[in-house]
């Protein structure tokens, strides 16, 4: 599998190769051998303390003398000192790296050269940890209840995440032609319980009031302190979070988007199972994040399913002749509907009056081919969007009242989410200058259908910007850029974090989301609105 | 039992505490436990990168939590950034932290207590590894010859290194009533090889030309790499080397003697199975070291023992009247005759006429008691200084042709290793102000008798001051006191180091010396010179 990957400029990355030629030793110079490789090598890093970990020392002062002093120093360059971890004959080819997106439900990774900046190789993996609970809250439970704080149910996940990553680093391995040990470094950006569970911290209070994790700010370890395959000298640098529920995937998008350089102020919204929004600019930054419910994730809907092969991505409903088409992500039969399919469907069924604004199914539907789509009763009803003979499976792909019920409520919190944080902002939507649309979720949303559903604020749509993996994103930025390790860090601190849980205006905000588009409907001028009720 | 110890103010200890009283997390103030911790203990290090090792972050934040946000933070003070690395809900009374001086024949180790400055406890073990070879150089051929470069000779002398550790520190903390594990610090003064067989390093290239060691000043590590039992995130500071013959147990001499901030010149002069000769001030020091023969140090001579319980220490002989008398360390029975012995009694044998200035028993000893105590013929002639009657053990206390032939060559190589660095130097000896002399040797020495042998040079007796294990003096300094850390590298870095091994000079100069008191006798006008030949 061939495939084109961006290559970005390397700006003292991570991990880097500096030329080292030393005099030999002799009588007249009898500097011990790493103090030789440090002197030496101090030459190019002059105001950087040099520290040789101590599982490095043998390995160092054995490969420097073989290469008869003369060759390539490995370092890593962490906050505190440059370690020296590698001394090489010959300067290599490639510097690979892991940047990994660390999600609930997905491990996302790729290989970077950190000499080229050429993204070598991506690969994902289900994240294992969702046999012991789909969503983090069930996992945070699962730790806790099985051996009590301490217990085995945290090891098995961080036995589980560990194992995933060394899966994931043998398959960007086996597309390079390397070997695990060859990867040097790896970024991680994850939300703050996964961050936990990787670290095998304990999650416990992450989920009580007041909501406290154990560490925000890791300071960089070593793969070998993981019992990572990877090269045992890596750095591991994980992005820092900012709360229990923002965490190291959003600074990410804040990395990449460039959002906490922009002049005027910008929103990034990141919908995974958690609704997370920051709005902010170079000179302030303020974020929120509240459950969004995993109705967009593919999850709790029934037909449901991530943006993948056979997903449904897109769908569009002529209202005039009530055609459905429908295109799926890999454009091959249909096994299930992703966030943004569901998104265009409950849409288009809106504005087709199958659904009102309640976002029932109609009892008394116009009169449409869509209306054959429809079986079984008021509590039972379903719309099928592609019949069993159809379907990549032989099942129907369908969409039920319990999941127009799920949706509902994802979509109102989601609103209720943009509109307090604008709010505790002093701002209002028409002056964000971008929004930025993160996640599997922001790639593939139209944002007009979400506007239509009253999910999005009504904005000009050209306001609106997917970003993509903003997190793997992000994580590829740390790798690659000096500058952007800085930048993790000083977005950490600068964030002042709402705890939305506990707002009161939120909870009156999200009981007037409830309704296509809204119960103001002066707040979506641009959206039609049937009150069949 | 109870022994008084000395005891130094500390000044920024290696390990320090600080008290911590952060404010409880609540919904507007949800920073992360350790970022809290952090942050509440940089009031107290403002200028200092705080750093939390991987290994101590589960315990850090289930400790400070359990304690409830307020106790005393437990960090190691390191060059390049202050680690934290524990929490206790109350202040310790004590912070103890284990002395080393690492040494070929025997390792010595004190407990420190580094609130108050106090030396807890002091124990002795002799060193596992001379099992293995009693002189370094033994052992270093043993490493290499067990299965090559990197065999198992290492990892036994390594082993038995450690385990030599954790049994000091077992013994010192049963004497104050501690668990190994409280012991929070290492400092160690050794040789460049034992350093080697102490880091698992090879030594290989430092007994071979041009002398180099793998390292000479390790960066700081844990205990738990080490597997050490006292607590694995101990710091372990170790002295820094300047050669493979210049160790940090003169290094930890210059730094308890103060002759790195000397006015004048003066020179410190430590005695092992290797002579160590240093010479300087404060704005320069200059070093030399050379075999000077295990013979002052208890090994080849027969009789010969370290100063220790049964060691006859001081000889002395009535010229006049041939009556020889003697003590021993511990005022018991004589079991043998340490360096300081051997000295005085060769002196006194010397001056008695019993030995000519080659050394060597006389074939025509004047008359004298003393006749009597000689026995053998020619080739095997010996002198009896304690008959079995009144030994310790039964047999005689002897020293034979063979033993004085050694003495000569180590007081030759002595004498040439001090003339050779104060010629290098462009001094002479008068112009210094102190001769430190180190070690063992230098607490029990007479320098007046080894000005007779021609071993010191002919000064007036106030010059010289006996210095005790400054090895281990050394090692307690750097526990209690952040500038005498500063000053050892610094120290390290100043010394400029003079091979002596390939110095012609030196080899011109050790045939002159291979006389009592030397051929030149206007260096030692002081003596008396009998030539018989």
């Amino acid at each position: 599998m061939k495939t084109n990957f961006s290559t970005r400029q390397p700006n003292l990355p991570l991990v880097q190769l500096y030329s080292v030629a030393a005099e030999p030793p002799s009588l007249q110079d009898n500097t011990a051998d790493l103090d030789r490789l440090k002197k030496a090598l101090r030459r190019s890093l002059p105001n950087n303390r040099i520290v040789i970990p101590y599982n490095r020392m043998a390995i160092l002062a054995e490969s420097f003398r073989k290469a008869q002093f003369r060759g390539t120093a490995v370092i890593n360059s962490l906050p505190h000192c440059v370690e020296l971890v590698d001394f090489l004959a010959n300067p290599p080819e490639v510097l690979p790296a892991m940047a990994l997106d660390l999600g609930t439900t997905h491990l996302e990774a790729s290989l970077v050269d950190l000499v080229s900046g050429r993204i070598m190789a991506r690969a994902t993996r289900e994240n294992p940890q969702t046999e012991h609970g789909a969503d983090i809250l069930t996992r945070i439970h699962f730790t806790a209840g099985r051996t009590g704080r301490q217990g085995d149910g945290l090891a098995v996940l961080h036995r589980q995440v560990v194992g995933c990553i060394n899966s994931l680093a043998e398959s960007l391995c086996r597309q390079a032609t390397l070997a695990p040990g060859d990867i040097r470094a790896l970024a991680v950006a994850g939300n703050t319980t996964m961050v936990h569970f990787l670290l095998d911290l304990n999650p416990y209070h992450i989920c009580r009031e007041p909501y406290i994790p154990m560490i925000n700010v890791p300071d960089p370890l070593h793969a070998g302190d993981l019992r990572l395959t990877i090269h045992p000298a890596a750095p591991v640098w994980i992005m820092p979070s900012v709360g229990s529920y923002f965490g190291g995937d959003l600074i990410a998008g804040i990395l990449s988007t460039g959002l906490d350089q922009a002049e005027k102020p910008c929103m990034l919204i990141d919908v995974g199972t958690n609704a997370e929004v920051l709005v902010g600019n170079r000179d302030w930054l303020i974020a929120c994040a509240g459950a969004a419910g995993p109705a967009l994730e593919g999850g709790v809907v029934e037909m449901g399913m991530r943006a993948g092969p056979g997903a449904i991505e897109h769908v569009e409903i002529d209202p005039e002749s009530g055609k459905l088409t429908y295109t799926t992500v890999d454009n091959g039969p249909a096994a299930g509907i992703c966030g943004s399919g569901m998104i265009d469907l409950m849409a288009g069924l809106y504005l087709a009056r199958i659904i009102d604004i309640q976002g029932k199914f109609s009892s008394r539907p116009p009169a449409s081919p869509l209306r054959d789509n429809l079986t079984g009763d008021k509590a039972s009803k379903s719309f099928t969007i592609v019949p069993a003979e159809k379907s990549a499976n032989g099942r129907p792909v369908l969409l039920t009242q319990v999941d127009l019920d799920a949706l509902m409520r994802s979509k109102a919190a989601m609103y209720s989410i943009l509109t307090t944080l604008i709010n505790q902002v002093g701002l209002t939507f028409d002056e964000l200058d971008r929004i930025f649309v993160a996640g599997a979720f922001g790639k593939h949303i139209a944002p007009r259908q979400a506007i239509i559903l009253g999910m999005l604020p009504d904005l000009d749509l050209s306001t609106y910007r997917p970003v993509g993996n903003s997190s793997l994103a992000g994580s590829e930025t740390l790798l690659l850029d000096q500058d952007a390790r800085t930048r993790s860090l000083a977005i950490a601190k600068k964030i002042t974090y709402i705890e939305l849980n506990v707002n009161q205006e939120f909870m009156i905000r999200f009981s007037g989301s409830r309704f296509i588009p809204h119960t103001d409907r002066a707040l979506f001028p641009s959206v039609p609105f049937f009150n069949d009720a």
